[in-house]
């Protein structure tokens, strides 16, 4: 069968087909590396509202960049995440992902009190003061949860990757998040996920990793 | 601040919610096993449009059920699919989900070949006789290479979430495969991804916990 089996090929081919197939407004509304990071979302959903819906508040790349290169704690909400953000530009970084929603403390917790284990494992996150950035890509009630306890100063994350998905508050976390002012990449409206949130990420590591 | 925690709350409001918002021509045009299969698609995505782009061939949630009930190993494409499924309900039929990826023999031959390692992987998979389904939801390349190993007979998989993204050979690959009468759940167009495989997974995993 005929087909194209070359790594490099395929992601170059992939690039070129978005940029011409993505809105010309939508090209113009993005930097440089704005752009490469709204491509590699639209490259892993071939959605191409992503160009739409991705918001960029407060230089979240270049605070990333730096935040990355001092080999960082990342809590993301799920292991989906953790298991799809490249290894070795982590590694090599001295970065490390956590999540804490399949730990026996944080499922007991969150049984006893009835909220998500989501809620439970984001407050623990918050209490480690290594844990400088933040990617939910699953759990609005995570993003509620962090919110408040940035806003009660309880920790003070160098960027997040705002891009829970769903219907039930999903799009109202987000549009309260993106008021806060935090270095952050956010998608508006219902949609994201993990495999966005992976994206995201990837597509600054391989920005730091262009740099070298 | 006020949102809704409980977890069986969220989802069931999330269900009532694409429920409502469906089109009633899709809603009509499924099973009520296929509907929740779609319906947690959209939840995964909050994409409604995979409403009209999911295609179950040769009955593929039966023989799934089946097939799970015999304890099968599943093949993965990607590590963020075996993070995403069910652990426990998968523990409970004694199945387990593989992924060779990022297996040292694997990235060695991938390279000195110039393919990609999807299609090294895969082959190895269909080496294994205990493999009895197969989860795409990345690799074209996976997809295409999985159908000549059924072509020429050295797999016959129970079922296949044919589900990989994107722009260079998704659709091709998801088209050929759809005429094949293996029994499948299909995306077809170029979206997909690792989060669907896992959402039409658990869905059927759902399904068999509620038959207990």
């Amino acid at each position: 069968m005929s087909y194209v089996k070359k790594p490099m090929e395929i992601e170059d081919r992939s690039f070129d087909i978005i940029e011409d197939e993505m809105n010309s407004e939508v090209l113009k509304k993005f930097s440089h590396e704005e752009l490469m990071v709204v491509k590699r979302v639209i490259h892993t959903t071939a959605d191409f509202q992503y160009g739409d819906l991705i918001e960029f508040i407060k230089n979240p790349i270049e605070k990333a960049k730096k935040s990355l290169a001092k080999g960082i704690k990342i809590y993301a909400d799920t292991n989906m995440i953790k298991a799809g953000v490249n290894p070795r530009t982590l590694k090599r970084l001295n970065c490390e992902i956590v999540n804490f929603v399949a730990d026996n403390d944080v499922i007991k917790e969150a049984g006893e009190r009835g909220v998500t284990r989501s809620i439970v494992s984001m407050e623990k996150a918050c209490k480690d003061p290594n844990i400088k950035a933040f990617l939910i890509g699953n759990a609005p009630t995570a993003l509620y949860t962090l919110a408040e306890h940035i806003k009660n100063g309880l920790t003070d994350p160098d960027f997040v990757v705002a891009v829970p998905v769903g219907f039930v508050g999903a799009e109202e976390s987000k549009n309260e998040f993106s008021t806060m002012e935090v270095p952050s990449v956010v998608v508006s409206g219902r949609k994201g996920g993990s495999t966005v949130a992976v994206a995201v990420l990837n597509a600054i590591l391989y920005l730091v990793d262009n740099e070298r």
